[in-house]
């Protein structure tokens, strides 16, 4: 199988990492922090160290300013509601994720107000936007690093200066990025940065980041046994215990460390340069095909992500993603990708569309063969139609 | 290495538990519930079975009154903080994890109050506390099912009824009884069942159960992404989604599906009465140590779990399990075990206690071996002594 489907999790992933997983549950099964025999203190050596890779990956203060939580999902709950609280506003841009989007809907009930600042393909427009937004009880702005559905990037160091100016909070979704664009907390004004440790990180599911970069902490959403201070009933105050309550995914952070030692050994920029020269052979293809509507400009590196959506004119994404699926093999996600305000922007609330998401592992032969099979399903759709509906 | 530490995690895993894992990670490795590719279903799948396992182990009405959490601590998290508002109360017993403690203890801020119910080895006598404990406002009593320190277990199927006559919501905290000793919630009164997956069910860390057996639901409180209701801004209401927002632990949960299949297969009473006997076994040995200080009665099925704290006299919990660790290859844990109040009912909050803890993989021969180390350190403590500090 082709698999284009890297924005929803990447695959393959590296072997060091599937073979850390193994390593860890076959041999370093214990729990780490919590008792001091030598393959408990295996553990938390283990976690310990995928703590100070991600601390050096991003450019952090210390290994206790990386949180692990269950998911990016997660980690952005966190911020959103460790911060915010009655009368306060957030804003956000146009292309946010669910993850952002659902957390502030639901805080509305708790008196909490939140504004959309619109994307521009142009930068200065971008930031007008953001200012206009902020507002005298504006304290928290959560910006996406790069649109999960159209791979267009926003300028999150822009926006978090601007913020600091302000005295509002910044922090970044950085989902689809991390791995892929180069991130420094130290030199930037970003706060908190999310992140999925199973994208481009290339970590297991059930793995996701948050880097503090902030001395005002959120206050901890979740409570419970950490370890430490046992014989207190307040959750400890102290980083990274404040957010990591309970059993963390050992096996998963294991394999997370090959993750990021993966990416480390490559680089960023080598990977960022790989995946858009791969991104822009696919979108030149795709622009060439007369039925294939893009909804972007030609992706460039520091402007997107190698993150491609389009539709066939006459099939619905949903169709087009089956067709690809039963009758080519080639893995992709279709429908609106949990980002409605994004889709609104594009003007795809009700077609969907079809995303493709490459990883270090696509080639140049996947991106031929799959513009080719485009090629084909536009050419036969009428046909081809019928796969869909026969399913 | 002897491993007795299995109330903090299980180890080994059954192999069936580390396959599934690996076989995941590396050819199903797809976001489940994303995307509608071959691979995506299979993830979906996995999920899905691993829900109707658990379904039909804890008799649940159906699969999806299973979530999936990170651990046990987020799932109470989940019950705790979704159902009590300003100006309810709560009831917990003496016995409880900070994971029940330090969520309460936060909300004491937004005006949520409890009480503690005191533990008595008289079933009679812990309803009669948790029967006057319960007050007009009290809208939720959480209570484990056995202490993870003591291994003594309270009547919850007793409790369970006692508050849904009073309308009262129950959650048992399963974490250490879940494999070990049968839960069926049709057949209760129990409203939520939290339990770890990595314990007595076998399943690798990073993850954690909610069985849902109320009309009434908790708020979300984390929300997110769910691949369903995209452009809707708010949480989806139906489970399990309310509850599972981002992406899962996929190769955790294949795991836990293996996990709960192999608990299954030995059935709950065989494990139970293997595990029983065998902790019965080495309380009595220990019993006839003269330095060995042990804090409950004899284990008995029914009556407890296979958890047995003691200490040596003249020795700290920590300075014997080190002792242990170093000198026998012997794994346990030392000290408070993240449960302040356990150790203040039984008296042991400046010493804490060692902890040992069997599963099924546990041996007669491992332990006899056991009491056979602490027959000799208790013998020789002053020299050992000496082992613990040099570290």
């Amino acid at each position: 199988m082709i698999y284009f489907d890297n924005g929803a999790t990447t695959f393959p992933k590296p072997r060091s990492v599937v073979n850390a997983v193994e390593r860890t549950m076959r041999y370093y099964g214990a729990n780490p922090g919590r008792s001091g025999h030598k393959m408990s203190l295996k553990a938390s050596e283990i976690m310990y160290d995928c703590r100070k890779n991600a601390a050096e990956f991003f450019n952090a203060d210390s290994p206790e300013n990386i949180v692990f939580a269950y998911n990016c999902t997660t980690a952005l709950n966190f911020v959103i509601k460790g911060i915010l609280k009655e009368g306060d506003h957030a804003v956000i841009s146009s292309l946010e994720h669910n993850a952002v989007l659902r957390p502030l809907e639901s805080m509305k009930e708790n008196g909490v107000e939140y504004s959309i600042a619109d994307y521009s393909p142009d930068d200065e427009e971008t930031i007008d936007n953001f200012r206009n937004a902020i507002r005298p009880n504006t304290k928290l702005v959560i910006c996406t690093h790069a649109s999960n559905v159209f791979g267009v990037k926003l300028p999150v160091e822009r926006i978090a200066a601007l913020c600091r100016i302000h005295g509002v909070l910044f922090c970044v979704d950085a989902a689809q990025t991390a791995g892929v664009v180069p991130i420094s907390l130290k030199d930037s004004c970003i706060d908190f940065l999310c992140t999925a440790g199973h994208k481009g990180l290339y970590g297991p599911m059930g793995t996701g980041i948050l880097a503090i970069n902030s001395e005002i902490l959120p206050e901890s959403l979740i409570q419970g046994g950490t370890g430490s201070f046992s014989s207190d009933r307040k959750q400890p105050s102290i980083l990274p215990d404040r957010y990591e309550s309970g059993t963390p995914n050992l096996p998963g952070i294991a394999g997370l460390n090959e993750g990021i030692k993966f990416v480390m050994k490559k680089t960023e920029r080598n990977i960022e340069k790989y995946e858009s020269d791969l991104a822009l052979r696919l979108y030149q293809k795709l622009k060439k095909i007369p039925g294939v509507l893009l909804y972007t400009d030609s992706p460039k590196p520091h402007r997107s992500v190698p993150v491609i959506s389009f539709n066939i004119d006459g099939l619905d994404s949903e169709e087009t993603s089956t067709i690809l699926d039963k009758r080519f093999n080639i893995a992709v996600r279709a429908g609106l990708h949990c980002a409605p305000l994004a889709h609104e922007f594009f003007g795809t609330q009700d077609s969907g569309t079809v995303r493709t998401v490459l990883s270090v592992f696509s080639t140049r032969e996947q991106v031929d063969y799959f513009a080719s099979s485009i090629m084909t399903i536009n050419k036969f759709k009428k046909e081809l139609k019928k796969v869909a509906i026969d399913i």
